[in-house]
């Protein structure tokens, strides 16, 4: 997960007095922060260290993230006239990050490198809602009034998010995981008909890439197979749903996640017998990505996270 | 919904200058609250202004409701020794509770008066946390890692809610509602073990007294089964499924909500569509209380609110 750094002491050294935005637009700092989860607990591949805003401010979006509250806009997307900002990406809007990626594929070596990009319907609701919501009130409002408006503002943001990950790709990425943080706040329905296309313009704009796409998000067990659809080869599972029961709502593609994070504050015993059972509930896929089911949280003890490791790499299970 | 109130002026104005555990605890508040949605809507039924904490708080546990942010505890409830805190609610302890229940009862003639009560798990999550909490980390940490102490917990919960719907009920509430807004947070196999049993224990101690019971939560498309099972009449659904899906989910039982509170701000002819979605899909289910998802939001226009009540009430869907 990319959220693990915060529970990292070295982490949030490396960040003193740097804003997160700018973390992610120097090569030095992605590079380092990318490394260093790798480093502590030796895991399969790295994930970009990056922001889903990132892309979005590269294109011209007047964006910052506020700390403690998260992507602010300067002007909110609300009318067609609000469109013109987002144009397209060219990779030369983001060097930094086609120099981080080769930089860390080199120093990776067999590890492989997870490619990262925020998915069109969450990175449409910090533009329309101007900030970070619950409700998502302003998006869905627009999303239904005026669902004309609503698909020409994902389309764009679609080609966005799919520039930023074939620059991720380009520069040696081995996989890329498309992030809709929010999707579950939607039914399956409007999920379907006003974000579901979008999604999948993302993913397919990567597909003759070859590697493998990963779509993720959370309360989504109403939608895991719409996701599945969208042209994923692994879909991501947070901790509601057991990844048997996943497996049956993706037929034929793998399955990732499921740990709950909340659990890794609990005794160890707990811990290792979820860990156990993620393991078993996944072999009912025909392919599993040990991981958790959301963001690692700041609380987090690094030790009980080289403990998980430690016991998947075990092989014991 | 209980929440209705936040977005009309009327009640805005009648809580200036006053806190919201003073308005839960003044007779006169609690009445005038109560009655302004049926007053404005003229809604099918009125459902008790209160707070899940006014019960804690009514035994004795230190709470207070900041603005902006919900309950705070002065003291988290983590131990063994702290359970002391949590003895039996008697009806003396919430005599406003009472009093305000017989006067609505008489006010509001032949319109029903729902009663109302936090659930167990929502309501420890706020014990065990101190205050709000979006991952419920500690309270998962002890319900997994201190299952006794947790199963003690919730149990004293359990009295204390199913006495205060004792109270509503013997002072002439006709229906109960049981408000587990977090439940979603949790597995199925979670649920079941560490939530249910409890729940079911509230909504049995009213079960000899004749009433329907609504258990109620969100995001909890797959806990629905388990939800219904703790005894429960009525089964509230959130906007993510659909009631004919949540019918099949929930056999033999009514089901209730689905309105997505965040369409309220969207165009009229794109609200009147989901209200007749809502309308046609609830017809699968034995019995359907037509009602929003969730709570009103603050911004929603009480005006949209006003037609889609008379939508239902002009009875041509």
């Amino acid at each position: 997960m990319r959220q693990a750094g915060r529970s990292l002491p070295e982490y949030r050294k490396i960040r003193e007095g740097v804003t997160m935005l700018e973390s992610c637009s120097r090569p030095d700092l992605v590079i380092e922060i990318t490394l260093q989860p790798v480093r502590r607990y030796g895991v399969d591949a790295a994930i970009l260290f990056s922001d889903i805003v990132v892309p979005l401010r590269a294109v011209g979006v007047g964006v910052d993230i506020k700390p403690g509250v998260g992507p602010v806009l300067d002007h909110p997307i609300r009318t067609r006239d609000d469109l013109g900002v987002l144009r397209a990406l060219e990779p030369d809007d983001v060097p930094y990050i086609d120099q981080a990626v080769r930089a860390l594929v080199d120093e990776l070596g067999e590890t492989p490198l997870i490619g990262f990009a925020g998915a069109p319907f969450t990175l449409a609701s910090y533009l329309v809602e101007g900030g970070p919501s619950r409700t998502h009130e302003r998006t869905k409002a627009l999303m239904c009034s005026e669902p004309d408006l609503w698909h020409d503002l994902l389309a764009r943001i679609a080609v966005i998010s799919a520039a930023f990950l074939r620059v991720q790709v380009l520069a040696g990425a081995r996989a890329v995981q498309l992030f809709d943080s929010w999707a579950g706040a939607l039914s399956a329905r409007d999920y379907e008909t006003y974000v579901l296309p979008h999604s999948a313009t993302v993913l397919s704009a990567v597909g003759d890439l070859g590697v493998p796409r990963i779509h993720f998000g959370v309360g989504t067990s109403e939608l895991l197979g719409l996701m599945g659809s969208a042209g994923a080869d692994v879909v991501g599972v947070d901790w509601r749903l057991p990844l048997d029961e996943a497996a049956r709502r993706v037929p034929g593609k793998a399955v990732q996640g499921n740990l709950d994070p909340a659990i890794l504050g609990a005794d160890w015993r707990v811990v290792e017998g979820e860990v156990r059972r993620v393991v078993a509930d996944g072999r009912a896929a025909p392919g599993h990505v040990f991981n958790l089911g959301h963001g690692v949280l700041p609380s987090t003890d690094p030790d009980v996270l080289a403990r998980v490791v430690e016991t998947i790499h075990a092989g014991i299970l």
